[in-house]
């Protein structure tokens, strides 16, 4: 019970607890495994950790797609300055908060007309991803007589080392090439667009400190570059995320610190200088949210096999795919995992968890020390509150869907 | 377009068609894209063609969790002798179809007491995974008052090679190890239990013959060598599916016939002597659905990076987590595409097809050689009638369900 996900939970004569109450009661309250709790204490210590860690001029945005459950979204809605979406869907769960239409921003490559549409009549900031994108808002301003509030992504001519996923560098589905964006910045000073500034963010799920500030050293950089071609002031300038969680033992948590000094120089230096009007905003997701939450099952079944011992769970990759390894991830690595009753006892055994799926994908812990679990036990999965739910084939097999709970 | 699975759709003046009807017309009817379309001939052909090659004496189930959709079960449950369920959804989908309980198979190595009880209810064929799981049937039945129908899965001796997935073999979460079966044979004798025979499948997706006619042979063998230690009499034999497609350009197409004859040897010889009272049953999914289905999107964004032509599209992983490379593949290769109103055209360019999601994985065809494609133009996916929509993570990013029609 090392991994620093695990203490952050609450425990109770060796039970596991989220939000104070304990997991076993809680599978009680949901009216059966397997379920998702999500702590919101542990949300706000989160956001007032990066309110302390990050200069005050360095606004916080939450990326709804790392987890767009509505009681979620609400919570960090008053925490936040600002939302991301990347659907229609999420645009509606964001405009149902407190957070104003104009700190709202939506992206994504393949935006619908329709809801690019929905888009401009809530208000929103669009982040533009290509010049057709641009022809296809200023169109359908046209067409609703509104004039569309507009950010460009750019696509850096950088990449970020060390990312779980690049998102930037060389040819990208991603934003307008850095390069082509003085000529698409012309084009929008003459179309009845409101040009704010730029999106620009080259990659994700990054633990490396060095990296994410090299990265936004860039980003600014360029960004000065692109304002000081731009016909129109820049008023926006939003350097994405990046913020990785530590997902295995190996892994060392992010140094917040110094992507958080970095900033400040940033923004005291070149941003002030070169983006003197620039709103400046960090958009984070799994940083958010990821360590937040559980996935809670229950044994169904235990047993041998040729000298191997399985806990067979309830659960499964329909609920977490990313923790079996089949979501973008070259090598397949454990998640942390605990035995919910038994928090505080020693190992005692090897065993391979896997979920209730006739295929062999469906392993959600290979060959993990755990205390004993005897059928009926719960086995909790952590660092499932980002890219859990939603990022997991829920219908496959036609399983029941799993609760959700914010505490 | 020299894909066989492009060659098996209809075409109407270089148009694409799905029963007759020209893949344009069909988003029309859908009311949008995406959509999933399955063609109701190419599965009853696909039907035929196992029956004229299989002997007359191995009975078809059709592996429901390849595509759950109610009107494909139903029209399979035409078709076949029976269909098997890993869920108590699928249990329910099987149960609405006239196939009769007796010949509906729930597999599953994480089945819950309620699953267990809902089974025994209905009368369907429970696949036992482990000794556990016996002892929870066995109770189940007693307080229902019903005697449960039951085979033995068992995990072989033995893997298959060139399996896409493994499941047999070594230590599994599958079955009961083919050395334990004889002892808890002697304990289904003195159970309430009605026990029928064996379920024994060790991979899926494998094209090459060889591997399964070898699986086959061993499997028989196997099954033999139980029934021979059976108290019970064996009138049940699975043998598991794993009959692969072919998803890319360098695969060649199972050597069905091999099969056949094989089957039909193993018929004639050793389950004559050795299983005389077993209904063979061999339990196929994917073979049977897999290339019957389509999955199409429109092109929402035509555009250049660097030098690289990007058709960003209305779907994506979302709907076809497969095709993106991210469900079980050790290396992503492209799945069959073509641009559903140039059939007949010859390549003019290469270009990379992606999803609408925010994510470089929502990758659905890399530097592929397509007629040229604008920004309005449907794009289709093949080979998208097994493990499409319910293996995919529809939640993500909140995009709305693609509808799915069967012609």
């Amino acid at each position: 019970m090392t991994h620093s996900a695990v203490a952050a939970f609450g425990r109770d004569a060796g039970r596991l607890s989220v939000g104070g109450v304990p997991v076993d009661r809680l599978a009680e309250r949901a009216g059966g495994t397997p379920f998702f709790a999500y702590d919101r204490r542990l949300l706000t210590e989160r956001v007032a950790l990066l309110r302390a860690t990050l200069p005050a001029e360095v606004k916080l945005s939450y990326a709804v797609k790392a987890n767009p459950m509505p009681a979620v979204v609400q919570h960090l809605s008053g925490l936040v300055d600002g939302l991301d979406v990347a659907s229609a869907l999420e645009m509606r769960a964001a405009l149902d908060t407190p957070v104003p239409p104009e700190r709202i921003s939506f992206a994504g490559p393949g935006k619908t007309d329709a809801e690019l549409r929905q888009a401009i009549a809530a208000g929103v900031t669009i982040e533009m991803e290509s010049e057709n994108e641009a022809d296809r808002v200023a169109a359908q301003g046209r067409a609703l007589g509104i004039r569309p509030r507009v950010a460009v992504r750019v696509n850096p001519d950088f990449a970020v080392k060390g990312s779980g996923m690049r998102l930037g560098g060389g040819p990208q589905q991603f934003g307008v090439d850095c390069e082509r964006v003085p000529a698409l910045l012309k084009d929008l000073a003459q179309a009845d667009v409101e040009f704010l500034g730029f999106h620009i963010f080259a990659g994700s799920q990054n633990l490396h400190a060095e990296s994410l500030i090299e990265a936004q050293r860039r980003t600014v950089d360029l960004a000065v570059r692109l304002a000081g071609e731009s016909p129109l002031p820049v008023r926006y300038l939003n350097l994405g995320g990046g913020f990785g969680i530590p997902y295995h033992d190996r892994d060392r948590p992010l140094d917040l610190a110094a992507v958080g000094a970095n900033l400040a120089a940033l923004v005291a230096g070149p941003i002030r200088e070169g983006l003197p009007q620039a709103r400046i905003a960090v958009e984070l997701g799994r940083y958010i949210v990821g360590e937040c939450g559980v996935y809670v099952t229950r044994v169904v079944d235990r047993k041998e096999s040729r000298g191997k011992t399985y806990l067979v769970v309830d659960g499964g990759l329909h609920h977490q795919l990313a923790a079996s390894g089949n979501f973008g991830q070259v090598i397949r690595r454990n998640y942390p995992i605990a035995v919910a009753g038994r928090v505080d006892d020693e190992p005692a055994e090897t065993v391979t968890v896997v979920g209730c799926l006739c295929t062999p994908l469906d392993l959600l812990g290979d060959n993990v020390s755990l205390p004993r679990a005897e059928v009926g036990d719960l086995v909790v999965l952590f660092q499932a509150g980002a890219y859990g739910l939603t990022a997991s084939p829920t219908a496959f097999l036609g399983h029941p869907a799993p609760a959700e709970m914010l505490l």
